[in-house]
């Protein structure tokens, strides 16, 4: 079996150009690597990511939301992840079932055991050997999100984005309080400073989950 | 609280003509009355039944499925269903969570405790005071359906059509254990026949649960 890694944290907290950044330095080691992000991951997932993600849905619901999730998160596991575990490889995963404990569960207060037994569900046995989570205050990450936006020409796709700065430290304090729950699991990296900084954090934190592979 | 009467039945059984009907016959007779149908009923519930029907998406894994149709019923019911039964009106629905059961759990053969566990969470406690079952041999329904699908130009959207007779057996099979594991709700109809005759036993069996509206 591969190893499956996922990246949390609050919108504008790198994670997009940090799995970038690592997937590069672990094939470099000789890894076989998949990158992969949720929602989507795949062409059925991404679909249902163009549902989630798209702004004029605001009617939608809590619940209904939350499915889309499971749903979208029971295909990439079946379709994707699976597959590249039980063929060996390492899976980087931008986003998985901590996002909806830490965005459905402390953001939209749904309730925690249903979203555990929807996210288990989906994953049907499927779990993270490591998730690293990069920290910053809320401030700091909105506005980085906020100039990456600025920079695109579409139209903003992103609902999280338009959420309240309240929403954001609580879904921060989420994901603090899970990294607690489950140090064995979490690696807390400080995502304040340069790309470069917060990569070689990374890689000196994750030398615990991943060695060199055998290039034999 | 209105009357929510649901419609259910396999392919090429008649729902969507009969439904037209009895709504017409029922307005006439002085009710408020709403037609819908699921997987849909409105905007973001449309969006997901087009992932869900799309041909294309064969790769759709069953709990993926399952995860969408519970998607698409929760912003249904909460949209459209309960606004409508709070202001009083009569809900006409094609298919509802029986149609979860029939095909996800006896068709697919998933788990039928998580489907229905998944439809209790969707409905948030709205369940149909009526059900109505057009039942009929599935050569002739499927037969119906073929027909109709060569009457259309476009391309055929239904992946269920594309399922073997043996599954279509299945769901009806499962429809008629349904009506009998309830027979306070169900109102079993024979689906043979010309519309007009199969009208009149709807319009005889739906006596019991609605009567001319109060037209003063």
């Amino acid at each position: 079996m591969g190893l499956f890694i996922t990246f949390e944290g609050i919108e504008g907290c790198g994670k997009t150009t940090q799995i970038r950044r690592l997937a590069a330095a672990l094939r470099q080691q000789g890894h076989d690597i998949i990158e992969t992000r949720e929602p989507g991951g795949c062409d059925i997932a991404d679909q249902i990511r163009a549902v989630l993600l798209d702004a004029k849905n605001s009617r939608m619901t809590s619940p209904a939301e939350l499915l889309l999730y499971a749903a979208a998160r029971a295909q990439h596991v079946a379709e994707v992840i699976r597959p590249a575990l039980d063929a060996g490889k390492t899976v980087l995963c931008d986003r998985f079932c901590d996002a909806t404990l830490a965005y459905q569960g402390y953001g939209r207060q749904l309730d925690i055991n249903q979203i555990t037994t929807l996210n288990d569900y989906a994953c049907q046995g499927v779990r993270p050997d490591a998730t690293l989570l990069l920290d910053l205050p809320v401030e700091i990450g909105l506005g980085r999100a906020r100039q990456r936006n600025e920079q695109h020409t579409g139209p903003n796709e992103d609902r999280f984005e338009q959420e309240s700065l309240n929403f954001h430290q609580r879904i921060r304090q989420a994901y603090l309080r899970l990294a607690k729950d489950e140090p064995q699991r979490f690696l807390t990296i400080d995502a304040q400073g340069s790309p470069q900084t917060v990569a070689e954090r990374i890689a000196s934190a994750i030398t615990s989950v991943i060695q060199p592979a055998d290039q034999s």
